[in-house]
């Protein structure tokens, strides 16, 4: 039996409906008045667990579920065991440094040394910030990390932006990109080798999918 | 001119309320169609931030919020430099550790050894068991943390409680408590030796106001 472990928030309704391509219904977990986190297929035996976006990866990891499907963000910032399979081609955003309207700053090397960069993806930023050999003070944030510059806590942020309004909202203003992002599968690296509940045939066919998907965008 | 940071989420509506009572009007954020995360108090010049809880003290650690409202399940996770004001009396909860009702464990000390313990609090978790001589792995995870034992990932799960309805609905029970939390409240210690913008009397009103809650429970 298959478990898929399934993200909250903007990658869930793509998810469900690629799974729903290759024969797994887990759309249960769109209903509204839905309260349970692990749901069967009605079809088949396949399960699924509804997780917070960082802990697909930990259920992978684990081999509690076999698959996962998450952002690439989460993964380049927990940087978990597993094996990465392949591009699913929703879910497009970006990783940028971002910094008020009226700052003087429009790239990263023009922010003050030892000023503060307030970020959730506190290694991705320190990453970041330490190969352009600019030595920044991360101030790690659990949300709207927007709130960093306008407060004045913190010269930029780092954070994800898809359409760019959050940042418009708030008078802020994209200044460099870090990496893209997009919805990834992944799989438990042993289940996958033993190809446990025939999960290469699956992976197949989302591959086949997203392919698809790619041509069409 | 000062600033308060508020957590969303279960503690803000009886921090608004306390703050109401000391004459300080930030009850703008109750109402659901509100976006703003910072807002003014329509009779004077004090402000307020809307953040996640786990954010209230890095906003008041770096001085951008002179007073916040957190729990103090926070401040023992997190170890903030703030200073602990006072003990606000609502939002009672404890940090616990819970078993599937269906475990044959009912203490931790007979919890498997090298066995698995789920956690969003994980230095008091890793804490506990290390104070009780008790080598376990702690698992990170950001929500739904009963998911844990439910899927056999873990043994157990180390979690707040407060009215114990999460852990039935999901088959737990709860067997050891690490600690007991509520809403306190924290300044920034620099502005508290300063009084800055008359700091000490409004933290004197809210102790007054705290006692009474105290009292009359």
């Amino acid at each position: 039996m298959i478990t898929v472990a399934l993200p909250k928030g903007a990658l869930l309704k793509d998810s469900i409906r690629l799974l729903q391509a290759v024969g797994l219904d887990f759309s249960a977990f769109l209903d509204s008045t839905n309260r349970q986190l692990q749901i069967q297929d009605p079809h088949s035996s396949a399960k699924a667990l509804l997780v917070r976006a960082q802990d697909v990866p930990v259920y992978v990891e684990y081999g509690q579920a076999q698959l996962g499907i998450v952002g690439y963000d989460v993964l380049r910032e927990k940087q978990p065991q597993v094996a990465h399979l392949a591009d699913l081609e929703f879910g497009q955003c970006r990783l940028s440094v971002a910094v008020k309207q009226s700052s003087p700053y429009r790239s990263a090397l023009e922010l003050p040394p030892h000023g503060r960069v307030a970020s959730k993806f506190v290694r991705c930023a320190r990453e970041y910030f330490h190969n352009l050999d600019l030595p920044v003070e991360i101030v790690p944030l659990y949300g709207s990390v927007e709130l960093g510059p306008i407060t004045g806590m913190s010269e930029a942020i780092v954070d994800l932006v898809s359409t760019g309004r959050t940042l418009q909202e708030n008078g802020l203003v994209e200044i460099e990109e870090l990496f893209t992002s997009s919805a990834r599968l992944i799989a438990h690296p042993l289940s996958y080798r033993l190809n446990t509940g025939n999960l290469s045939s699956l992976v197949a066919k989302m591959r086949d999918i997203a392919a698809l998907a790619k041509v069409g965008s």
